[in-house]
């Protein structure tokens, strides 16, 4: 194989997935986010929707009583089902073209198969917290706790399906804090790691 | 202050103090380490081979019992003493001069007191043993021992006067993998940041 990865983890409201678009973008392939959610919704042929609601962005621990209880006779769960049709994509996406993968525990399905760049992006709060309400709007919940609950959910995610802690520095080959450098600082660093 | 300080924590033998120097030679500014322990040594008076057995180097829970007990009147041990003079001195290098600081808790005594880049540097576990067999040779730990232990030193001498969590990636601008993208890359990188 000798496509090279760029695999990006990242806090919420830090911009990692705008990062890896213009990183991207900066190098001429494609960047696999929504995209790659709805390949996955294809081939799965559940609907997009359902798998934004139950996919890594799942809430708080519903996804995982049903991943312990809504199971098939196998044992299997939906989640399980997801999980097992996200890596085989993103191993088939690996095998065809470089390309940035956003989120959904690529560099973990990546590891010793493809040639990666695992990178982390973080940011301090009030800068990840003044990122989500520009992009998204106030909610409900106050912009911190909002953040505190969407880290909390990919953290426990990656953890559930890789038994590999999340966020921990040593698990990538760079983390940025794109709160000091800023995002194009970020993108430009990356390109040249490239 | 307009002084720009890069300030490197790092792990045992992740090469972060050959990434300091080579990047203050390539940025023509001075790096503090060896160098910053003698002039501790100078002004506070201790032989240099005191503070190097007792200071950040010093083994296990010794010294803090020794931080507990061996107090004067005032209930200071001379644990804490060199902490006051290092913290003095690494305060008058960022007012006085532009340099790379490695090690000392720098980036800590330097928050909101300089513009610093604040740096991490780690590496897997068998980068960091060939490194410090080829530096330092064999010892009578095996080299993953050695590399725990000190890595236990760090973060408790970090942690005991600072408050915060030695290596926890929120607490830099970037975190770079040097048994991943090698000692001239991360040059490089902060090189081109600074």
């Amino acid at each position: 194989m000798s496509n090279r990865i760029v695999t990006i983890s990242r806090e919420f409201g830090s911009g990692g997935r705008t990062i890896g678009k213009e990183l991207a973008a900066k190098l001429g392939i494609h960047c696999y986010d929504a995209e790659l959610l709805e390949k996955i919704a294809q081939e799965s042929g559940f609907a997009e929707e359902y798998i934004a609601e139950h996919g890594e962005y799942a809430v708080g621990g519903r996804w995982i009583s049903q991943a312990l209880s809504a199971r098939d006779y196998c044992g299997h769960s939906y989640q399980d089902e997801l999980w097992a049709i996200q890596q085989k994509i993103i191993l088939e996406l690996a095998e065809k073209e470089s390309c940035v993968i956003v989120g959904r525990c690529a560099d973990y399905i990546l590891r010793d198969k493809a040639d990666c760049l695992r990178v982390f992006i973080y940011a301090d709060m009030e800068s990840r917290a003044k990122r989500i309400v520009e992009q998204y709007g106030e909610g409900k919940m106050t912009p911190e706790k909002r953040l505190r609950e969407k880290d909390k959910r990919r953290a426990a995610y990656y953890q559930f399906y890789t038994d590999v802690k999340w966020g921990v520095v040593q698990n990538y080959d760079i983390a940025l804090n794109s709160g000091a450098l800023g995002i194009d600082r970020c993108v430009e660093i990356l390109a040249g790691l490239y």
